[in-house]
């Protein structure tokens, strides 16, 4: 690699130009070379377009889970939210990369909606209320999505924290705050919430005694390289992950688009008005006057809205190659490619929020009376 | 204060010869005076010894709750148990005293088993089955001292964890890691568990929006300073407490009985044979002959035998001062002694024991079925 911009990736923040395979190194994750993402569609039986976009380029134990999934082992699959305001497009996608997941190897979701550590972060000022309000809306987005109903289990800490108690102690007991400090960077001033709150993160991979699949953004994964420290010795399985790179925000390509900063980010239930003033808004890597960029061409690789296609918005290859032919050629201005954009979003939350109107129903069945959250609040993990 | 020896009072440890004047300055609490002494006898209507002895000797806002008894906004009681072993002598004293402030101001009672304190002490080596264990043996003799049905509420944390928590949260986010290293010793190699815990026993200081009295050894008074410092914030009364010595250890002055050290401490099931053995190798402030002890008289300062009758078990003024003078002037044996606190201790627990063969329906009505008890698992703390 070369030189590189300075840039910070921790659970709570991400800055700067983020370069992966740094970040790879830093972690000390591997890469999903191309053998193994063979491997990997060969045993979904489909292809995905974030595997074959290199959107999810990294992993811990992937080769493991398809292991355990070929000798019928199977394995889990555990994400989760924190309920911290409205959920934005850049938090949907990788629920909808783990739908995708439970469809093509019926398993089991466990989907974790942090409350607690939302609440106890306090930059976000947010009160215990707040933090309801949005873990039911967000709650609502995520069953949207359209999870198999009685494999899936959604729930927030502060409601299930009593089925979780014993093994968040368990956990807790053996991480003391040197490890948390080095790992997360908690200081003297770090709130004792904070400091405790690890612990029920890396509790939902004990949910079963399968191996547990993390498909999430990398910024989490300094919590499993704990788990991954710890998990045997209470005779569970490491867990393993699968971790996407972010949704550059609309504002440019540095740090990760943030519900707290409306302008980087498209929520979810964001008008087409709005969602079309933000679009031709951003940041673009085309040429400031149409005869510069009919003669120079405009840069993809720099270009927001066309990253935005590339992601997940435009899933026919051969549609965006065209596309990013037509751009680099300056034949297709910034007007244009932010048009393709603003239809391709707007029909995507148009489904999304016409499956949000039906979903409490099975927000409930989720939450509560599925078969598998039944089954989740008939018993104790320890 | 003369010169005294070192000595060390944490809620985990109590180490060396206590110095009760020095501790109330180190925490800052106020004495017991004789006028407040007065007044609160005054108000229970009737005397109890271990006020009059001296035992209880100190305490913060004592008198506030006195003013809010008498001004008809009352108060409630909350005290606690580490359920991490067979209770001792030591520790059921102060739930007497709990019941009779209970009977003589007709008030709540909050008991809280702290099973996830105690696995998380290391030095302890307990599991999750152990503690839940001692938290069922441990709220039984809580439970013999027969406190009100209908007016307490006995609960373990691993119960009642999800009613709490988001009280839990709010203390949490408000205590940093400096705080409670500089309260507690913690360091860097505390357990992000017992770094947590605190917002646990403090959260019961919050149970209802009246003065909450704590009747305890003086051991926890820091859990109440942190408390004390937080809780107008929330809109709550600063809790009062009441704070008593540590029955001294049969081994001698110094520190406090311990369950761990079988010879320094009486269990509550413990059998005649085994109390009478025990007591009989008690310290002794007698001397070492027969004719040495008529000549020079015991010592009951340092007597542990003499000792305990002050401290709990020779109710009588009259014939505990007779017994100091007949043990003081050599016509009393320092085997005379240890066979009247044979007497008095194997009777207590003869009828404690009594009791507590019939308390396990008493005990469901604390943790469950009684009128406190519903009210409370129908409710969050927030």
């Amino acid at each position: 690699m070369g030189q590189q911009g300075e840039f910070k990736v921790t659970p709570w923040t991400v800055e700067g130009l983020v370069d992966y395979e740094k970040l790879m190194r830093d972690f000390g994750t591997e890469p999903l070379t191309p053998q193994l993402k063979d491997r990997f569609v060969r045993l979904a039986g489909e292809d995905h377009l974030l595997i074959r976009r290199g959107i999810f380029f990294s992993h811990r134990d992937l080769d493991r889970v398809l292991d355990d999934y070929e000798a019928g082992r199977g394995f889990f699959l555990y994400t989760g939210r924190g309920p911290s305001g409205p959920m934005t497009l850049g938090h949907i996608i990788p629920f909808y990369f783990t739908k995708w997941l439970q469809d093509r190897f019926r398993c089991n979701v466990y989907i974790e909606l942090t409350d607690d550590e939302k609440f106890l972060e306090e930059s976000r000022n947010l009160t215990i209320e707040d933090v309801r309000k949005w873990s039911f809306e967000n709650a609502l987005d995520i069953a949207a999505v359209g999870f198999n109903p009685d494999r899936t289990f959604i729930f927030q800490d502060m409601e299930y924290v009593r089925n979780m108690y014993p093994m968040v102690l368990k956990i807790a007991k053996k991480v003391n705050f040197s490890w948390v400090r080095a790992v997360f960077g908690f200081d003297m001033s770090t709130n004792i919430g904070m400091i405790f709150y690890p612990a029920f993160q890396i509790c939902v991979t004990f949910f079963e005694k399968r191996r547990c699949l993390i498909p999430a953004a990398i910024d989490q994964d300094p919590y499993w390289r704990i788990q991954r420290d710890i998990a045997e010795s209470f005779g569970y399985y490491k867990t393993a992950a699968i971790h996407c790179k972010f949704l550059p925000p609309l504002t440019g390509p540095s740090g990760k688009m943030s519900a707290s900063q409306p302008e980087s980010a498209i929520y979810l239930n964001e008008d087409e008005k709005s969602i079309r003033r933000k679009i031709f808004q951003a940041f673009s890597g085309g040429q400031p006057t149409v005869e510069e960029h009919r003669r120079l061409g405009g840069n993809p690789d720099v270009d927001v809205p066309y990253q935005w296609l590339h992601f997940f918005f435009e899933e026919d290859d051969e549609k965006l190659r065209r596309i990013r032919e037509e751009y680099s050629s300056g034949r297709m201005l910034s007007g244009e490619i932010k048009e393709i954009l603003v239809e391709k979003v707007t029909g995507f939350l148009e489904k999304h929020n016409t499956r949000r109107e039906d979903a409490r129903e099975k927000l409930s069945l989720m939450k509560y009376e599925g078969r598998l959250a039944k089954e989740m609040w008939s018993k104790t993990i320890e």
